[in-house]
C-alpha cells in the first residue's frame, strides 16, 4: 500500500505502511476512541489536556513501529521480523476497550476495560476482529495474548507492557505536551537508540542509563504533579457519588433513566453486553449528566450540575492513622445539611514508580536491565541511586473531600464551619487528639 | 484576590488577577465551552487538534491581559487603564456563543453565534450577565458593544476584532500547536513588543514589520493547509447532508427525533430559545447522531454512521466556469444508486488573507498600520511585497464531493465509475467540453 | 563500522555509518571549522549565534544522509545508491574552504573560499584528500565536480547546490535556532517526505507545495531580519576599513605586522599558499586585532579597538539616485576630524529570494518544480502567489555608515552634527535637493 | 533610557532598562566574554555547545531582572527595591573574571577567576569600575561583596550564589539548549512563580516543591551526562599536559614562547597583572597552540597538534583502592615510547548535587527551604525522597587517561598492548590482584 501519514504534534508524523493497520484505524471500534478523553477528569485541572485515547493509541503504535524498524535493521539475528505486525497491532489496540471515565465507571459498574479490549479483539462481532482474521485465523488470539502477557515471545510482551513500554512512553510525552506540564518530557530518541532485544526480553545499553533514569523520574513527576492532582481527584469523587446516586435511584424510578439515559440502562440493570459498552463515550455520558440536572431528586440534580459545571470539592490530606477521626469532619458536613454519602469522599492515590522483579509477588514486575559491553546485564536500580530511591516504595497521598461551602464562614453555619476549619492546617487534617 | 493561574501549553501560564474574570471562567455558560471543539470537523483530519473553545477563549483573554499590562506600563498617556477589564472580558467572552459544529449548524438552523454571544452577555437570565452587572449596570452592554464593534474606543475594539487581534493570534498559535501543523507559529512576543495604542486605534512599530508580515503569512498558510483541508470539508458536507435529511424527516416522523434527540427539537421545529441553544454541545450532537444510526430511514442511518465512523467523501476541485458541467458527475452518482441530494455536495472555501481599508465596502476592514520614528504611519502592504500579494485577493478552491465508492471500479457499476473517473485529472474536474 | 552519533541541537542526532565520513570529520582541515563562526559579524547583533561552520557542515551532511536513505528506500529505480557516499561527502565538505570572516577577507585579499574548498579536496597535501583517495583515485575530483556543479548526475548536484538544497536547509534551521530569531524555521520533515529524484534532477510532490513555499518565505525573512541586519553590517564595514588600513600600513612598516600578525603576512604580501590560508581562523584574526590595538598608527589602533570592543558604526538607508549626494555627509564626517576613507562606508545588501530558470543568464538558477499525480511538473512560482512575488526581484537596501559620534550634538562640533542629522529622517538619508 | 532588548534563544528576550546595565554590557571587559566559551572543553564532545560566557552572563542578568521585577510587584514589604540594581549588576558581572580554559589554566598558573572578577569590579583601571562608580563611590565594593557572599542582605547574596541561584538556572538551561542534551531543562517559569524573599534569604512556596526537585535532578543529570563526559575530560587532561610541557620548556628556551605566545609570558614567568589576564581569551590561546605545533620539542608539538585537531585520549574508570595499581598501566604506556608525564593523566570528577546546611563545614551550604501556608518552612530534602538521595553524597568517577594508540594491537607493540587491554573490562580498570 501507499504509505499514509497522520500529522501528530508529539511524534511529528505517524506512518502507516501496512493495510491491516490502516483498516484497524478506520474501524468503528477504533474511531470510537476519538470520543473518549485520555486523561478523564485531569482535563478539569489541566484544561489543555483535551486529547483522546485515539491520539494516544496512534502514538503507542508509532513508537512500536519505530522500535520494530530499528530491531529489523540492527538486530536481525535476535529479533524475528515476523513479529513486527503483531507488535504494531497490539500497540495500536492495547487500549481499545477503554470507555468513558473508565476508572470511575469500572468501580461503579464492575466492568473491566482490559477484558473488554480482549473481547473487542476476539469477538467475531467486531470490525476489528474481522480485519485481524484476514491476517490468519488465530491472529486475534495472538494479539489478545500479547495484551494479557501470555504470548510466548517476551520481547513483544515487554514492548507492549512493562515498566518501560511503548504505552507509557507515549502517554508521558503526550500528557505532558497537551497539559503543558513539561515534567513528562524525556529523551525518546535516545531510548530508541539504546533499546535492544535479548533472548528473553528487552534490555537497554548501559550507556543509556541516564536516559532511562530520566524516563523513570519523568513518570514519577507526572504522577505526583499531574495525575494525582487534588482538583482532578475531586471531580472523580464527585462523579463517583453522582453515579452512586443514579444507581440508588434507578431502583426507585427506572423510568427517569430510561428516558434521559437509555444507553446506561443495561449497566444500571446489571446486564450489559459488549455492544452496550461500545455505545457509551464521554459525550454520551455528559449528555446524560446534563439531562440529570433537571431531575426531581435534589441530590442527583445538584451533583450532576456540580460535575457539568465543574464545581470541585475541596480536600485535605490525612494520615492513615487519623482515618478514623475523619468522622468528626463527616459529622460537621452532615450538620450543615449535606448528605455525607454523596457530599464527602475519600480518595487514596499511590503509585509504585519502579520495582525490581519479585517472584514472590502476585504480579511480579519485569525489571529494567542494562546490558554492558561484555554482554552481562545489571538491573537499573543497582546503578542509579535516584531509581533506587523510587524502587519498591509507593508514593502518593490520602485525601478527604468535602463541599467547598465548608470553608466559607459567613453564613448561618459559621460556628460549625469554624470548627471544621480548626481541624485543618496547611491543607492537612489534624487529628483532634 | 490571590492570583490564580492556569497551566496552558501555548502561553505557559494564563494569569487571573481579577475576580470578575475568575467568576466568568467558572460560570456555566463559559464551562460549556469545554464541550465544544475549537476546530469542528478539522479534527477528523488533524487528529491532534482536539482542543476546545474553552482553551482558546482563555488564550485570547491571556493575550489581551498581556497587551493591557504593556499598555499600562508603556503608554499611560494614551491608553486608559480603565479599559483593562473591559478589554479582558470582551476577549474572554468573544466566542461564548459558539455551539456545536457552529458553521454547519448555523447554515441549517439559521442561528448566529455572534448574536448569541451578545445575548449571553446581555440577557438577565445568564450567570455571565449577573457577574458582569456587578461591575456596573451598563457593563454588559459595553462588553457587547466591543464585540459588535460599536464601542467608541477603537483601541479596545481593534484588540478584540481586527485583522490582527487577540482572537486570531491565539487561534493561529493554538490550532498550530494542537494540530502539529507548524505553519501557524509566529513571534507573539515580538508583536507584543511593537504593538501600540494611538488616538484612534492600534498600530505597530515600523521595525516590527517582519513580525507582522510573518503573522499574515502564517494565517494564510493555516487557511490553505489546515482550515481548507479537503478531508475536513468532506466531513462538513456529510454533516450538512445529515442534518438536511433530519430536517426533512422531522416533518414526516417527529416522534423518532423526540425520542432520540430531544434538545434538537426546538431547532427542527424552528422555535429555539437561548436555553435550548446552550443545551447543545458536541457531545450531545454526537450522542444524537449515534442514536440515528439505528433509524429506519436508510439515508439518515447511513449518513449518521458515515459521520460517526469517519467515512469521508472524496472530492475534486473545479473551476467556476465548469460548475454547470458537474451535473454529469451528479448523474453518474445517481445512476449507481446514491441520492445526490444527500451523497454529493459542493464546498467553496475562499479567504481574503488581508485587505486595506476600503470605505466603499459593506464591512470595510481596519488596515494594519506601521508607525515610523517621526510618528507618521504607513499601511502594511505598501512596505511588504508579500503582504501586497495577499491584499484584496481571495484564495481557496471549489470542491465537488461524492462517495468514495465512485472511485473503485470493481463491481457491477464498473462501467459507470470508469466514466466518472474519466472526468478527473490530478484530482481536478475536467469539463467534458 | 559501529554507528557513531553526534548530539546536535538542530537535528537531535547526526549519525555516521561510513568510516570515510568519520575520518573526514576527524581530519585537521575539517576540525579547523570549529574555529570559524558560521555567521561572522552577525553574532555581534544576535549574540546567541555563536555556532561554527563545523556544526553547520555536520548538519548539511546529516540532511544529505537522510535524503539518500529515503531515496534508497523509496526510489531505488531512479536513484543510484552508489551516489550515496559522494552526496554525503560533498555535503560535509561543501564549505571546508571557508575562512575567518570570509566575506570581508575575500574582498580585501582576493581569496575565494569556493576555490579553496576544491583545493582542499584535490590537493595531495591535505588529510581530506588522502581520505578521499582511499575510496578511489578519482573520488576527490568527483567530489570537487559536485561542488562546482559540473558533475554529470544533476540529482546529486542539486542536493548540494540549488535553490532548495541541504546547505540552505541546514543554515536556515541552524541560524534560526542559535540566533533565537525563529523566522528560519520550516518543516524539514515534510520536505523530506515530498522530495523526489527524477531523471534529470530533484522535484517535490505537488501536495508539498506549502512546505516548500514556507521554506522560501523563511529564507526571505532570515535575509531581511537577520543576515541584513544594519548592526552586523556596521561591523563588516568596520572590519573592511580596518583591514584596508592594515594593507596600507604594511607597505610602510611591515615589521609591525611581522611581529603582531605573522600568519597574515603572506596575504598582506600577496603570496599566500593553501597552508597559509588554513592557518587563519577567527581566533587568530582576533588575536591580531587585539595586538593592533597597541599600534602606533592611531587609525589602525582605534579601528581595531572599535572592532574588538564592538563599537558599531551607525547608518542610514539611501536610494540609489541619492548616492552622489552622500558626499555631503562624507564632508561633514571629515570636518569633525574622521578620515572618511576609514570612518565611513557604503554597504549594499540585496538578495534574490527565488528565480525561475533563465537560460540567458550567466548563472541560470535551477527552478523548483512540483510533480503532479500524472507525472507532469509545474514550476513553483506558477502555483504560489507568494513565491511569485519573490521571483526575479531583489530585496534589500543600501546603507551609508558613519561613526556614532555624529549623532551626539553636545560638543564643539554641535553645529556640524546638527547639519548632519538634518539629512536624516526615519533613519533614511534625505537628499538635500 | 529607552528599553533595549537582546534576542536570546533561551530567554527569548533579554531586556535592559537601566543605563548602567547597558554600559556594563558595552564595556571592554564584558565584551571580552564573547571570546571565552562557556563550557571549555565540553564543546569537543557536544559540538553544539559553542556559546560564550557573554551569552551566559546576559542570561543570568535576565533571570535576576525578572526576579527583582516579581519581588517588587509581589513582596514590596519584604523586598527592598533599592537592591534591584545591585542584584542585576552582580548577576551580570558574577563571571566577568573568567578566562580561557579557566579551570585548567588556574591549576597550572595559580590564577583564580573569582578573585579576578572582584578585581575587575573594584580596580580603578577598568571600564567596569568607572561605570559602577557612577552609581555611588562604594557601589563597586557592594557588588564585590555580593559576589564574595559578605553582603549583609542575604536575599541578594542567595539570588546570585546558592544551591538554586540565577547563575545555575541560566547555565543549566543554556548548556542544555546549546548542547542538545535536554536533561538540563526545568520549569523556570514555575520557579519564578514560587520564589519568595524572607527576612533572611530566599525560600520557595511549598506547592512548587516538584519544580525545585526537578531543577535539582536536572542539574545532577547535566553533571553526570554532560559536564563529566569522559571525552571532554580527555581534552582537559591533554590541555593540562600541554601547558605543563610549556612551563617546563619555558625555563629552557624562553625565546620560543616570547615569539609564539607573547601574552602568555607573564604567566610562564609568574608575574602576571590584571591587564595580562584580560589579554588572554580562547582565540589567543588557540593561536598560540597552533604556533606550538611547529615547535622543535616533539612533545610540545605533538600535544599541541593533538589538542588543536582533537585527538582525544582514551580512558578507563578506576576505584580509589586500585589507584596504586595504575602504575602497571603507566609502565606499559611508557614501554611503547610515550612519556607518561605527558601522555597519561588522572581525572577525578565528583559533584555534591545538593546538601543541607552543615555549620561544621568550612563552606556550609545554604539549604533550600520551602514555605508552607502557615509561614513555617521545611527543608527540601525532608519532603523529596529524590533530593534526599542526592543530599550529602558525591557522585562522579575517577578516570585514568592514556593515548588511543594503546588500544590498537596491530603493530610492533602488539604484545604490550594486549597486556594493557587485559586490565580493562567494560571500560573499567581491573586491578591485577
Amino acid at each position: 500500500m501507499n504509505e499514509k501519514v497522520f500529522r501528530d504534534p508529539v511524534h511529528n508524523y505517524i506512518t502507516v505502511n501496512h493495510p491491516v493497520i490502516y483498516d484497524l484505524i478506520n474501524s468503528k471500534e477504533f474511531q470510537r476512541l476519538r470520543r473518549v478523553k485520555q486523561v478523564s477528569t485531569t482535563v478539569f485541572t489541566f484544561h489543555g489536556a483535551e486529547h483522546s485515547r485515539f491520539s494516544h493509541c496512534l502514538g503507542v503504535y508509532e513508537i512500536a513501529r519505530r522500535v520494530t524498524e530499528i530491531f529489523d535493521a540492527k538486530f536481525p539475528e535476535i529479533w524475528d521480523s515476523n513479529e513486527n505486525l503483531l507488535t504494531m497491532v497490539a500497540a495500536l489496540l492495547h487500549d481499545v476497550g477503554h470507555g468513558a471515565y473508565s476508572h470511575t465507571f469500572e468501580k461503579l459498574f464492575d466492568t473491566d476495560h482490559e477484558a473488554i479490549t480482549q473481547e473487542i479483539i476476539t469477538s467475531p462481532d467486531t470490525e476489528v476482529n474481522a480485519i485481524l482474521r484476514r491476517v490468519s485465523p488465530d491472529f486475534p488470539e495472538k494479539v489478545a495474548s500479547v495484551i494479557n502477557h501470555t504470548y510466548h515471545n517476551k520481547q513483544v510482551v515487554q514492548l507492549i507492557s512493562s515498566q518501560i513500554d511503548c504505552d507509557r512512553m507515549d502517554y508521558l510525552l503526550r500528557d505532558s505536551y497537551y497539559s503543558g506540564a513539561r515534567y513528562g518530557q524525556f529523551d525518546l530518541t535516545r531510548i530508541l537508540r539504546v533499546i535492544r532485544p535479548t533472548a528473553d526480553g528487552i534490555v537497554f545499553e548501559y550507556n543509556g542509563m541516564h536516559a532511562v533514569e530520566d524516563y523513570i523520574v519523568s513518570r514519577f513527576q507526572m504522577y505526583m504533579q499531574v495525575y494525582f492532582h487534588p482538583a482532578s481527584r475531586a471531580m472523580e469523587v464527585l462523579l463517583q457519588n453522582l453515579l452512586k446516586r443514579a444507581k440508588y435511584l434507578y431502583h426507585i424510578d427506572s423510568h427517569f433513566f430510561e428516558k434521559t439515559s437509555p444507553n446506561l440502562i443495561p449497566f444500571l440493570a446489571n446486564q450489559a453486553s459488549l455492544a452496550d459498552y461500545l455505545s457509551l463515550d464521554d459525550g454520551v455520558m455528559n449528555t446524560y449528566f446534563q439531562a440529570w440536572m433537571a431531575a426531581e431528586d435534589d441530590i442527583l440534580a445538584d451533583l450532576a450540575s456540580r460535575f457539568v459545571n465543574r464545581k470541585v470539592f475541596k480536600s485535605v490530606t490525612f494520615e492513615e492513622e487519623s482515618r478514623k477521626d475523619l468522622s468528626h469532619l463527616v459529622e460537621l458536613v452532615k450538620s450543615v445539611g449535606f448528605d455525607p454519602d454523596y457530599y464527602t469522599g475519600i480518595h487514596v492515590n499511590f503509585d509504585l514508580p519502579y520495582d525490581i522483579y519479585r517472584p514472590e509477588k502476585k504480579e511480579p514486575r519485569t525489571e529494567i536491565n542494562m546490558i554492558q559491553k561484555d554482554g552481562s546485564v545489571v538491573e537499573l536500580s543497582t546503578i542509579s541511586p535516584i531509581v533506587k530511591t523510587l524502587t519498591g516504595t509507593i508514593y502518593g497521598d490520602r485525601r478527604f473531600y468535602f463541599p467547598k461551602e465548608m470553608l466559607s464562614d459567613d453564613d448561618l453555619f459559621a460556628h460549625t464551619k469554624k470548627e471544621f476549619m480548626s481541624y485543618i492546617s496547611n491543607d492537612h487534617f489534624v487529628s483532634p487528639n
